[in-house]
């Protein structure tokens, strides 16, 4: 038997907390109340502040060495990931702020977790590293079994089947060409040949091999930046301009009105009205729609949600009208919702045809179950890698943990008790919080506008929360699924701090 | 001091050769033929076939497990990485094969390489996986170094700017990103701002803030397989069909006679017609093209080469007509042709503008060297992640060999060798090698069919040997650049006995 690496010898994060928890961190499931105790019980009580600025003078340093190598511009600070853990991020400077973001919502279990370091410090991570395999040629003789019990044992209700990518634009797009080829193979027959003209159109980019289907997004959807991708996205003009693009339509996004219970009868008529324009685009546009592509929660668009309602009317229209649904689960995926996914809360009488994920599961591709969504040729849906082992080893322990600990049920609960004191705050600062929407922790609101929001989501830095924003003026808070009730009160009550600056 | 993780308790490869070897390997430089002696001290002499048919029952049993979850009809056969070691690569039937296709050109220094293992074990490789950074905005503190040392280090002449990406597809279409907001930023003006105009035609797909502009590939060119790199690529219409595609031109790849030396004449007037058309196309093509992109060597299309007198008068061309030249290296790069990136056979006066990578060197991304390719605000060239710390952490292993072990130069040595056996080879069997060529271990020839070609594949691997194809009827050879004189005569021992059959 091969010795396992300890992964107690690998970290020192904050107060050395993993050397001790590994042990029970890894031996299954605790009290959905303990879990973060259990993790990080050396995790920071509140965070700590010790520049007098924020960033501080050695971020400075790290940024000026950074930018002669790498593009800065974006950068909030620079990291020190050896000593985050848990919920909290520390900067270079030492400053351990509380994390709401998350690495723009793609750390599942929180910095530094057990499970995860244990699956980074595996023998069979070492060996998928080091022998990076080209999986569509010669798969490695353990990856049926590391997709098997983790990303496939994920898979959402109905879909059984999985083609990896590497990251959320490559899951969408590897979707979009899998639809494709879908949509000319029900047009051609699935075990028809292709045409001389097809064979020979394609070589110069046209039609009829390369056809000029579309994939149908809505107003303010984001899903990636690639060419394909960004096609479909369409929440900010800084990802689009100055980039060709592929004339494909654009339906209308629900405007719903907060809180959606109190709103259920005009938002219900919102809802139609977009259902209907979605039809008709379908109907009408000039290249034929091979798909409908939509974010159960528009989330980079700013966190704009949909209704079972609207969910199902989609996968009733697409049905109808014959063309794939695919649910892009990238940002909305693996648990943060309350749901492992978020389209699970539309209770769809048929699943989708595709959902994709990427972001939390480290591991990026798309789920399926209908047999001839597989292209009817080898080398059609193909490239050199066709995903990452070493990603769908970090995905596997992930989900185990999840599972093991409850964790998406505890972050409901989490959801549900950090929203309820957002909510007593608005009825305190009404012009500060509004639109407060969310489910679990995926929470937002917007402020008065971006400037607003944007020195807010500074001023909180500075008082040591580490939150993003999305959409025009709304704050995005994507905490991991480990952010508990004690991490909550802290969040809140910086918050109110901040206001009140 | 964090406690190093040792690599020797991690894999168990053929006689457990990594065990006694990681001290040696990791301990500088050493001659140029002992290399992969003392790599791989227990590296089988032979490959050694256990299995009645090849692929074997185990093999059968494997692929019908994975088929369940993945597709695998494109598979050769399922390997086993923990077995395999050095050059050769084991399959789950034990059967060990000398392997000349390294995972399509993507394995660097053979199986389990002790200094790649060492990589894969090591903390910050731990922590990266543990805490994978979105690098745009939450840099890590080692990232510079990491950069510096590796994959910057690494630079191609005349450039010392990197973006990183996840795969070649990704470097590619990232690039192309670079160079259209670089066209539209010299027609506008680097510090204007973008109009209204711009602002809301670019959020419905159309001009003028989506602009029809272009990249020019080549026949036979294979630049990936997401929707702008496949509109570049142009090798096989199995890559191509059923995908909407942009309407970008496509030039002639020159069509040389081999070998190159004997031909240099003829070879001179096709490259000045390639030439011409390459500017005609420019000049003409309704989408003003941005950027022309190439491949040293066009190696999925066939392994077509290209000249100096060609790659300067690209480049001359480029400069003339103001479109930035872009150079493929995702296959061609990192040593394999007896220069570390292939584009330098070129000589070229002044740098390319942009050359990508991946492959193997596991990271990917794309060098450049002028500042204002980099956008004029940050979140233009963005995406979550911006890259993989854990890749570059490879890369930067990787990279250290090879220079520690003059691997570049060793391959140009061993190619020199190979490509002789087989030159006198070809002699005896002249329908069976045809248009030998190669750089280094970067070798292929033509047979008389593609069913002859594949059959011949096929046969390699029943007596021991994994090779590849390429274009039509080429066969491929990509071995790692540890890939020995003693290998090589094997391999040609091995093609001998088969065309024997």
């Amino acid at each position: 038997m091969i010795k396992q690496v300890r992964p107690s010898t690998v970290a020192r994060p904050i107060g050395s907390a993993i050397k001790s928890t590994v042990g029970a961190a890894v031996s299954g499931s605790r009290s959905l109340a303990s879990v973060a105790e259990t993790y990080y019980p050396e995790e920071p009580v509140a965070p700590k502040i010790v520049s007098a600025t924020v960033p501080g003078p050695e971020n400075a340093k790290a940024i000026e060495k950074l930018t002669k190598v790498f593009d800065t511009r974006a950068a909030y600070f620079v990291a020190d990931y050896y000593k985050s853990l848990g919920n909290y991020i520390v900067d270079v400077d030492g400053n351990e702020l509380l994390d709401l973001y998350a690495q723009i919502s793609s750390i599942a279990l929180g910095y530094n977790n057990p499970a995860v370091l244990k699956a980074a410090t595996s023998p069979e991570m070492a060996i998928s590293l080091a022998n990076r395999p080209a999986l569509g040629n010669f798969p490695s003789s353990d990856y049926a079994e590391i997709l098997a019990d983790g990303i496939l044992a994920a898979a959402p209700p109905g879909l059984d089947k999985v083609w990896t990518d590497l990251s959320g634009s490559g899951a969408n797009e590897t979707a979009f060409k899998a639809a494709f080829m879908y949509k000319r193979a029900q047009e051609r027959g699935f075990d028809a040949d292709f045409s001389s003209e097809e064979l020979e159109s394609c070589m110069v980019n046209s039609k009829p091999g390369c056809p000029d289907l579309s994939i149908l997004s809505f107003e303010t959807a984001f899903h990636g930046r690639l060419f394909g991708s960004l096609s479909t996205t369409r929440s900010k003009p800084i990802h689009k301009l100055d980039i060709p693009s592929f004339n494909w339509p654009k339906a209308p996004f629900p405007v719903l009105k907060y809180p959606l219970d109190k709103y259920a009868e005009e938002n219900r008529a919102e809802e139609d009205r977009c259902l209907a324009e979605v039809e008709r685009l379908i109907k009408t546009w000039p290249n034929p729609v091979a798909a409908v592509i939509i974010e159960p929660i528009q989330s980079e668009g700013g966190d704009n949600h949909t209704s079972p309602y609207f969910g199902q009317g989609l996968r009733d229209l697409t049905k109808k009208l014959n063309v794939l649904f695919i649910v892009d689960e990238v940002q909305t995926g693996v648990g943060a919702t309350g749901k492992f996914w978020a389209h699970e809360y539309w209770n769809l009488t048929d699943a989708p045809d595709i959902v994709t994920f990427s972001k939390k599961f480290q591991a990026a591709g798309y789920y399926f179950s209908e047999p001839k969504i597989v292209p009817n040729l080898p080398y059609r849906q193909f490239n050199t890698w066709c995903g990452d082992p070493s990603k769908a080893i970090i995905a596997r322990a992930i989900y185990k943990e999840i599972v093991a600990n409850d964790l998406v049920a505890r972050t409901a609960q989490v959801g549900e008790y950090l929203i309820g004191k957002l909510e007593a705050l608005s009825t305190k600062f009404p012009t500060k919080i509004q639109n407060l929407r969310g489910k679990g922790t995926f929470i937002a609101w917007d402020m008065e506008s971006p400037e607003v929001r944007d020195s807010f989501l500074k001023a909180l830095r500075t008082n040591g929360v580490n939150c993003g924003g999305c959409g025009p003026k709304s704050v995005r808070l994507r905490p991991a699924l480990v952010f508990e009730e004690k991490h909550a009160d802290i969040f809140v009550d910086v918050v109110e701090k901040v206001f009140q600056l």
